[in-house]
């Protein structure tokens, strides 16, 4: 088992100097805090705000990172002699400090209850970014004196918050070293995840018996999930979150699972396997032309590469791969100009990871489009997550698919612009294949790529061997 | 593995219609929403609000329920061909009308946006429940034309809330035998769970492992957490959700874990077992006079009894064994005076048990506490979430405990009264006992009770045995 792998904290300093650089004015950083489920102290587990973990490292709920006029000072509870009965004593904010840098950078830990004379004395003129959780960003809005709605990251409207997010986005975008360790590390358990999960898929199983081994393993080496676990034979249900269905011989199964490290950082995997251990001849060759399209995009990927060029370089190679296999007829431009890629491939071929597996998608499209870029309108294309020329540092999934999803394949508005060249007599041959998704995370190196989670086997020949040795 | 339960409609229809009865005017019971995680798309896996789920038995996120004039109407969202592309198609409201029983009670399944309009004709003069979530519960408020706070249950201003939050209760404190069905199911799963992780368990191995193993349980069988995991070899730590200190040989694990149905039914299991898989004498004694109280306890669980006696029978016995043992001096009444018990057993006997672990704790204590009786200003008691004469189809759980917190042991607040009847220098020979809770699940039946979960074992011979062939 891959060993947890702790930034030290003088990255955090230096993080927190770099975002001081950027600044304008002041600005807090709330943590946020863990929703309620079905009654107020029965909570989801908590997970900070990426922001504020990116800075501080550690999920410290009801906390908030007040930078100002060069000095970092963080808010947050003070041991409590009535709440270590229910969660443990909690070291003193002085002990606090010294670990998480604070001191060694001339800052400061204060108790929360200090932070709005501290907010005072800047005259509330601090920018902010909404934290996901609404209590927290009530409490944000009481603090500033203003409206700080939850969840509204895509609509800035405060200049000081909107110049913060910028500053935010300038430096998340490229991923210093010890970021690097972490979405290594996550990519290290989560690959072993995929492997557990092979080996625990058999003909009468149920997406569940995948699921869960999948899970314990993250689980085992104190990861979360940094998504909702996708474990389906429906691949064709791009979101499924059922886990329920019966794993039959002749079924492929689509597993899009991936871990997040303590400190929060995610891995993002997408593989397909048969549930008998051996891919039958039509689902060989669909699989091995996502896998082609796949490959020749992560080639793709490089510094100056726009992504979005990435993302054309898979839908010309998934089309160029279903004209060879007879299911598309005629000429790959031709056929791209009337959305053939988009009636199998209805998604975008991924975007940024980092401490969110969107990474900064709270920000919307601010930090996945270069400024003056906006989403397509074209189907498929509109869901592209990142339009941006890609630089070294950057981390991104590359993850095409091939989907027969009905709701496309039987409207006519879609399909009508291909005709005949639309081969369905073909298609039909390949009917036990619902859904292929091939999903690998990729840094942007000085010269080229190098692909973090290339631990997960992915050729035919590697993933039926690890089902051999079931 | 123990085979799902699924609740006939049948069940949902008598439970609506019991609704019916009780209600002096219409009511909208919201599912809720599942709460964003680290940015909007990136949720929690849903869990619907328990009123929602004992009268619909399904999650439909963002779906609400009216009962207006002896009528049960359904409001949620029609199916849709752009969302059936990332989650799937969705069945036609005739169908969900049929599927959950609003077809025979002559009732209906609308299209969401028609709601307003069904509220518009009632005058908005309409009960209702707050949900967790602030998404939901501002929708409620836009839909009702006034304020619902998210979480606000304990403090229900207006009289058409808490009169609908008394019918509910009213249902829900008495089982049906559907409920006792799924209670069954979540306990026999949960016990499963407890032996897997007694499996697992090995010196030199981490508290994730014990965790992990108990998860991929659940998960296979389908369940959810029906809160917060505790497994931990700090048990002195009441709510530790910290699962990273590793297993040392001589340590005792302590292990809160119980799942929950797909029909958001709860199990509520504590086992502490020894690392080694042997108790040492001083281990054994202790765990001995904890089970003693907790056998005690669940023996005094009968129809007309209060539970508060209940409370009190288990602080009986476990002062009584501390007597014997020698960790105090004295008569026991006069220890128990002096607040003993709670020195070692801060918190109550246990709670309701149902669709919430904490049952309808999201009413606050309207639904444990008898109208007329309030939380005792005493510590320890204070914590007694349940004060009401029990009655046949209540659902409780019995855990008594045994703590060396430091933070109690340690304050003259609370050892003063007891003086040197506290005798630390034998207590000190126990040192090796940090926490032990016994926690079982009991219903109350006509004549007396039943153990839901006597399939997890829990006598000391038993629990090393289970041990003995990991």
């Amino acid at each position: 088992m891959t060993a947890a792998i702790v930034t030290p904290k003088a990255t955090f300093v230096a993080r927190r100097r770099a975002l001081h650089a950027k600044l304008s004015g002041p600005v807090l950083i709330a943590a946020g805090e863990a929703p309620s489920r079905n009654y107020a102290a029965n909570r989801y587990p908590f997970r900070a705000s990426s922001h504020f973990l990116y800075l501080v490292g550690r999920p410290l709920s009801g906390a908030a990172l007040l930078l100002a006029n060069g000095r970092s000072v963080l808010f947050t509870h003070p041991p409590d002699p009535e709440d270590a009965l229910w969660h443990g004593p909690r070291p003193a904010l002085d002990a606090v400090s010294h670990e998480l840098g604070f001191a060694d950078e001339g800052g400061d830990v204060r108790p929360l209850d200090s932070l709005d004379a501290a907010l005072a004395a800047l005259g509330r003129d601090v920018g902010t970014l909404p934290t996901q959780d609404g209590a927290s960003s009530t409490w944000l809005g009481e603090r500033l004196g203003r409206s700080v709605v939850a969840r509204s990251g895509a609509r800035l409207t405060d200049a000081r918050d909107a110049s913060l997010a910028d500053a935010m986005i300038a430096l998340r975008l490229r991923h210093d070293d010890e970021a690097v360790a972490q979405l290594r590390f996550a990519a290290s358990v989560s690959a072993e995840a995929h492997l557990a999960g092979m080996r625990a898929t058999a003909p009468g199983g149920s997406e569940r018996d995948v699921h869960a081994a999948m899970l314990a393993v993250l689980r085992r080496a104190g990861l979360e999930d940094a998504y909702g676990p996708i474990v389906t034979v429906h691949g064709e249900v791009l979101h499924s979150d059922d886990h329920s269905q019966p794993l039959r011989d002749g079924d492929l199964l689509l597993a899009d699972v991936g871990g997040e490290t303590p400190e929060g950082w995610a891995a993002d995997i997408t593989r397909v396997w048969p549930v008998s251990g051996r891919f039958s001849p039509t689902q060989c060759a669909l699989y091995d032309v996502v896998l082609e399209a796949q490959l020749a995009a992560i080639d793709a990927v490089r510094p100056g590469r726009r992504y979005r060029e990435v993302h054309d370089v898979a839908k010309r190679g998934l089309v160029e791969g279903l004209v060879r296999l007879g299911i598309f007829r005629g000429e790959v431009d031709g056929l791209l100009e009337r959305g053939a890629a988009s009636l199998f491939f209805p998604h975008g071929i991924g975007h940024l990871l980092g401490l969110d597996v969107h990474d900064m998608e709270d920000l919307g499209d601010r930090a996945g489009y270069a400024p003056g870029r906006t989403r397509s309108a074209t189907f498929g294309d509109a869901f592209l997550r990142l339009d941006r020329e890609l630089e070294p540092g950057m981390a991104v999934t590359i993850e095409p698919g091939f989907y027969q999803v009905p709701g496309i394949l039987g409207d006519p508005a879609r399909t009508g612009p291909l005709g005949d060249d639309l081969r369905r007599e073909v298609l039909a041959r390949y009917a036990d294949v619902r859904g292929i998704r091939i999903e690998d995370d990729v840094r942007v190196t000085d010269s080229g790529h190098e692909v973090l989670t290339e631990a997960v086997p992915k050729r035919v020949d590697e993933v039926e061997a690890v089902m051999r040795n079931r």
